[in-house]
């Protein structure tokens, strides 16, 4: 059953890249101190390569995944009577079944959008709350980058946001759960959009593109850093094995394995959505700026594509002016999407279409 | 340096066993559904393994490590203003920086004991608060098995706390994250000290014994599962990339794979334990009942010893009759422990000792 | 200065009412059981006017205020991964700080009203997230009678909600905090758009309408109120001096005093909103359906009117079709408004606008 | 029947006293603003009094009780991963319902006493978690004042506290429940035990003397306020007729009230002892410092006595060297406690002692 072999459900459906798990074997001997305790060199080392991408007034700590990365990252900044803005698509606000309200005790103002990108002038209303001791305070703002409509905010758009954060004393947050998918697309680095462009919490995950587990928090400014290590503790986030989470991320940050990947996760989203928009029933709903294609399709071909290839219906109810009933879906390319996958993709369609 | 080949710090500090990493790169081809979800068929077979350990009417749900397992396991089942009975020494009590009472909310009512283990005369008194608004009331007994000072309880000890647990309306949750040096020492089978025994939810672990993270929460009765997929999202433990924990499992249940990992670091333990006893100068302080010793040293050899094999202190004023002033340690075995190792430790103590 | 004495800021900016302080100065005599507990009659004495209005089968726990009725009584129904269904306007949604968020651990799904009435159609849309592991679980729905906008729901829309909520398996809270007003306004009982109507559990307030300090959570099947004495306790929400609260909640309850009081609030809002309509520069812009009247007017005439009658501006930018900068301001009447206040501020608003 | 009456129960089953009915009756007149925001005068006349007998370099805040003023006010000071160190018989610890780990998340670790009281060798031990991760980390000492087992402090023992807090980068909570009979039994003021005393946060409570309602919490440095008041909403304790626990605790800081209505508890409780102890059969078992008698008396006649005097029995099975069967008993007395019910209780003593 082709299910089983590759589709374009989610990035998460693909497994570990060669490198990734190569690292891996290679970590594996001997002791070492656990938890990244003491003199432990693997978890040193990962660090410094983050600090190689980032700059050195960073403080990194390892967590398991990015719902976490995301609820303590963000929670480690504000106080449970402090709001946080979001997208209402962001992951943080729809998908992480209230990790968010419940561990760090925060509320979350949601921006509707069309394309999961907020700007200033949708956060201004909620400035109105500050110093009123009956409304949530405002104190963090959060971005998705990638966002989960596939689309992503330009260096200028998060500066924008930076300022406009700092200028009313909150916090920008950027959950990067795709970031190296943005940095590729944008043919820029890490740096331009997080360092230098004003963001103060990271979640940085390779997890979608080519590792096994682990993500990153990463501070941009050590003080906001401080007693983190207990926070992730208490977070049920501390690895004893943390080499094997270390590990991943050196090498994911050498060599540029982490752009080559999204490289190609990009450029098959690209293509794949090339040869949608040719098709006269279907229309490309989003922009494709990464490895996401938001589709809408007519609703009957949807169970027979999912015969061969997975992949998540988005919106139910789209507004779309057509006389067949439509959806929106999502198709994910990844790390180890090919042109023959989107080929067989398309011939199928084509053949389903008639 | 010794320290970063092998010492007896911990059983965490080792790697993962050959056949899990084998396993690990096996599992890595194709693409699956992520979160264990819809047909995954790798979660599936890890799930089964369960079942033939443990029988069939069991829920199984895998998290990332042992604090996510004790927390999110024990507090699905009680209520915030309920309380968990548990030993001082538990790893929930001491070892997880808060992260019980963060989640779950619940206090812990915490009893003294000399050797990790509890019994249901020192539980009693607490039943007096039941029915007393202004009291946490009691509803979960916390077992460590083995526990954190080494020792294990016998099948019939278990019985017993469980029949207490379920004769007043309590349930009794025990953290495994060594259960299979526990029933590699009873020399038993799981079934005998969980699921016949009463137990109600269980922390099993694998990572001290040869995995590389991951843990699973086991719920003896399904009714107390039920919506625990939820409580693992929110409590930021589910993994995307599911099948490599499912994978681990899977061998680590097969051909008694966990057996014979454990068998060797306990037979390590007894055997130091017994090299040890001989030195006048030591004191082996609890039973060895599992894989680790616990030991009255001199204090001036301490920092000596470190050098080569890194160890922890336990106790740093353990209540002793010595003229010379002495610290009691913590000696930890694990699946990769050797005979070399232990004379190694032994020959340096003998060096040092004169 | 007028504005100590009466204005229209707020119900809750008015005092006691005779017969409530004279039931506390009688409740004052000897020595009681504290917290309500034992033989203490006054408590039991108060219970019974509950019950007299909302039938036998109901569990009623007294607490010190609304925004603690409404996290403690929902709270107690739903699990942290399970979502509240409510208005964005709703007290709970925006006038708590993030209570129910920080207490209960769980999301606040909110729907954008016009009036602040909810209804099946708009909720029916986030039942799609049922059952999926990554969404937030909807399981209550919350309704403030009266609403934060003045409206009232009728017996038949409660009905139609808690039908809609009982059919999927979810529960339907009432806020309130003014429902002395809506049911006299609807000329029913408390039974008929409560207990009658299928409300599950209800947030009583009387401080609004009289009373000096205490709030009932009145669950409308015993079995939901199971353990709440220590959610209660937990909540720290138990009063030492119970019959204090009681003794109010006997009296308010008690010859029509609730009604008597909501009465006059109602009689004024209506006869304000009346005043108000024949002054062609404002605009009445909601229902007046209980005791508050919100208003278009002229941005200018604010601050001059606030000097003697104070009260709030509820929208700075409302969507409105005027020459003149317009804001929309709330006028609220309370138990002690006379014609006599109304008077005077429709004569300063003729005067102000020449 | 007696008990409804006056009894020994707790100081908390007396009414309210008559200054403070008084100041009730007379702040109830006109409208003030809600929430004791804007310029309600009424508050702001309290505050100062607080400062009058504090100093001015406080803020204060006023919630509803005792267990709120210690939650929240302890909470603010500390995050969740770090730790409260208590007296095993503390009132945060024991008889709060799990309220400080529900809305803290922080844990409490608990030191054994013989009176209640806690001393710096005792909570040097603890010390030794600070710097390691997997460790709640002490931050906050919290000491009661009168202690639960009726004994007091001296300032010289406050001040070794706070001197050791800060020392190690603590703080100091006070729970000041019964702070009044502290203070009244030392023959000093307010400031000596606090501000100059070098505590940190108050919980001042007035309701076991006197009062009806209301707490209060003070922070003894302003920046440590810094956003109390939301933490306070969402703390579920914000009030909306404030005036009205305003009002109490103007009247109860002046003309010594609060000192005259302490000064009577104590003194009975003297009177009630020192009857006690000419009783062979009886035992006063902790020191007399305030209002409470602590009595180990034959278990037989206390249901006897209860039929009459209401009192709680405090331990079941005190150790104790007797032939008859005993209990330790709590006997407390209040402001209206008089010499007549110490009399009657006596004689009901000798009645059935025969």
């Amino acid at each position: 059953m082709r299910i089983t072999d590759k589709g374009f459900a989610s990035d998460n459906w693909s497994g570990v890249c060669p490198e990734i798990m190569e690292a891996l074997n290679e970590v594996n001997t001997g002791h070492v101190f656990a938890y990244g305790e003491g003199d432990e060199e693997v978890s040193k080392v990962a660090v410094n390569k983050f600090k190689e991408h980032f700059g050195d007034d960073i403080a990194v700590f390892f967590v398991y995944n990015g719902t976490a990365a995301n609820v303590l990252g963000t929670g480690h900044l504000i106080n449970p009577y402090q709001a946080i803005i979001a997208a209402h698509t962001a992951h943080m606000n729809e998908d992480e079944c209230g990790a968010p309200e419940k561990f760090t005790g925060s509320k979350i103002l949601e921006i509707h959008t069309k394309n999961g990108k907020i700007n200033t002038e949708q956060i201004k209303p909620f400035l109105g709350n500050i110093g009123f001791q009956h409304h949530s305070q405002p104190k963090l703002i959060s971005i998705s980058q990638v966002t989960e409509l596939g689309t992503i905010y330009t260096t200028s758009e998060i500066k924008a946001l930076s300022e406009f954060a700092h200028d009313n004393n909150m916090y920008l947050h950027m959950d990067g759960a795709r970031i190296s998918n943005a940095v590729a697309a944008l043919n820029t680095d890490f740096r331009s959009i997080t360092t230098d462009a004003g963001v103060d919490v990271l979640s940085f995950g390779g997890t979608k593109n080519g590792m096994m587990f682990g993500e990153a928090v990463v501070f941009f400014n050590k003080d906001l850093a401080v007693d983190f290590e207990y926070a992730r503790k208490q977070g049920m986030q501390l690895h004893s094995k943390m080499r094997f989470i270390a590990a991943q991320f050196t090498r994911y940050l050498s060599n540029d394995l982490w752009r080559s990947n999204a490289d190609i996760a990009n450029k098959m989203a690209k293509a794949l959505a090339l040869e949608i928009s040719k098709i006269p029933e279907m229309q490309v709903s989003q922009d494709v700026d990464a490895n996401g294609v938001f589709v809408l399709m007519p609703e009957y071909i949807i169970p027979l594509l999912q015969k061969d290839y997975f992949f998540h219906i988005w919106n139910e109810n789209p507004t779309v002016d057509s006389e067949v009933p439509m959806k929106e879906v999502r198709l994910m390319c990844s790390w180890d999407t090919t042109r023959d996958d989107i080929a067989g993709f398309i011939d199928l369609v084509g053949e389903l279409l008639g």
